[in-house]
């Protein structure tokens, strides 16, 4: 058994029946999006369908299982007696299933989310790797023209540069939403063309095994009004407040807080209606969440972004993020492209 | 309302919280990763939190409704009486929110999947656009060298292949699987290069207005053994077999099972441990499907992949899969390149 199941072992009141990916990859590093681990004190066994047999069978300290296709059917007829499952992963159609099958099931909530969320030194080292190929992207991207070229032609640009940088894969496919789509704050790149006095959201992030990375500048294509220079003056200072406050022990609701009473001081608190910010692992958005209703408390070890925005409807949008790592020492900021607000032809 | 919202909302026998991405996409055109809709008799409410808010309040024929980021909570405070749900998709923990919140929900399964799985004209267009740019994908790739590349390489080729021909994004990661890697249905390309003797498995498809194609041709890098040759031909004629049993009333299982007998004929039925195709549509894996396990019959206007794989392990792997309508007047199959085995450099 490897370190992580054991820490998690040593938490179970029953069998904890691990069925999100994510966690699944965490505790074995066997990636499938129809597996399933069973954890028990001195015992883990991984289910899995026949597309990925070959390759559960090579997972070290696991007896691997292979099961039909419909996993939950499977288990159902081969698990008994009271065993514990994720109740934000598993489906009400499979907690039937298992139900029906006789098991006695006890609903729990984030017992492996709450291993991820502290990054051992592999973890930290991989994302920043993640974060420094992001690094390089962003600076080539302030190199190009922006005016008259489409949202999707630079979106596809920056996913391009990630691939000659070494990346495994994009975190998510890369947000480029200029002008009035800048106010949407989960845009998708579209034919419209970049116009003079657009502020343009760029939004990307690469994997580096497994790992994500996550940053967001705001560029200024052309001359901005006052009204996006002043958005964009506030953002970034509720941003570097956002920081400064991240240190362990301090809850993600009171971060968010410091961050969202600046913009609200500037009258512009309607205009920031997301979270301030998400930790990042294997999966982009995971915990701990810096948000008005998080109930999570920082650690050391926790990656989290800080990312403000403020989205003014029909006209444009501001957006500013960082990835950072929480340390007793201080935060170590990731994402070190410049937040000067950089203009681009 | 429209047509789909109309037919669903007739056989309806209590309002549907629909949560389900492509089935809310379907219904209302929105696409969001944390929206739900209420289809009722004579309204329908969408539902999402401001992230999404802007796009949300203009969608047609619905009543937009802004919700906390937590929707299930949301929802939980905002509606009452007796709701049918999607079991498939709503998680036990958001179906334990509503039930806290006092409302008596009633699990459903596939309804709107139902809908979805028998494609209209405009949906049967972008399929048919997605399936030719697949077509052009492959033509183009055979012309490249395969041997002493890496899986990655190609992948990422043909990927930059699909986006320089329009596609919108693709349907899936893009398969490359050489030799060993091929015998795994569902491998990661990899820094693998191509030998002399592989057979290299692509599969690979992409999204034209939402909608998606599908495509798997195995190519011989150099000369096949003997071995991997017969197992070409006998994969080829499964997939013949199976796509000449494709017409309307025509049981999803039957249609698997003609396919599987002729592999097991030959003595590789243990090496094809995949159901024989799936539906395709907003979702690469959809209803009806074709399998040992499947409950679907076939209709005219499903749009359905027929694929028989035989996979060796250690060793490789062959598998060959069209993407097909099925129509009154026979198979209409929208994957042109040609299931000879090609040899390639």
């Amino acid at each position: 058994m490897n370190d992580r199941i054991e820490r998690l072992a040593a938490g179970l009141a029953e069998p904890l029946l691990v069925t999100t990916p994510a966690n699944v990859r965490y505790l074995t590093g066997f990636e499938s999006s129809n597996a399933a681990a069973l954890v028990e004190p001195d015992r883990v066994r991984l289910f899995a369908d026949f597309r990925y047999a070959s390759s559960g069978r090579a997972v070290q300290d696991v007896e691997f299982v292979e099961t039909d296709r419909a996993i939950a059917h499977d288990l159902a007829g081969r698990l008994s007696g009271r065993i514990a499952f994720e109740a934000r992963d598993l489906t009400y159609a499979s907690w039937e299933t298992l139900t029906a099958g006789g098991l006695e099931l006890v609903p729990t909530r984030g017992l492996v989310e709450a291993l991820r969320a502290v990054k051992d030194e592999r973890e930290l080292e991989a994302i920043r790797q993640a974060a420094a190929i992001a690094n390089d992207v962003f600076a080539r991207i302030a190199e190009e023209r922006f005016l008259r070229r489409t949202e999707r032609e630079l979106a596809w640009q920056i996913e391009q540069l990630f691939h000659e940088l070494g990346a495994e894969g994009l975190s998510f496919p890369a947000i480029v939403a200029a002008g009035p789509n800048g106010a949407l704050p989960h845009a998708h790149p579209g034919a419209r063309k970049i116009q003079p006095g657009d502020a343009v959201v760029v939004d990307a992030g690469c994997i580096v095994d497994g790992y994500c990375s996550d940053c967001t500048r705001t560029f200024a294509a052309g001359a901005l009004s006052d009204e996006l220079k002043n958005a964009y003056a506030v953002c970034l200072q509720a941003q570097e407040i956002g920081l400064a406050e991240l240190s362990p022990g301090r809850s993600g609701r009171d971060v968010d807080a410091a961050a969202r009473d600046h913009i609200a001081g500037a009258g512009l608190g309607e205009a920031f209606g997301h979270g301030l910010g998400h930790g990042v692992g294997l999966v982009v958005h995971e915990d701990p969440r810096l948000s008005q209703v998080s109930e999570d408390v920082l650690a050391a070890g926790n990656v989290v972004t800080v990312e403000p925005g403020i989205y003014l409807e029909g006209y444009g949008g501001i957006r500013i993020e960082d990835l950072v790592v929480v340390g007793a020492d201080g935060p170590e900021v990731l994402t070190s492209f410049t937040k000067d607000l950089v203009t681009v032809d």
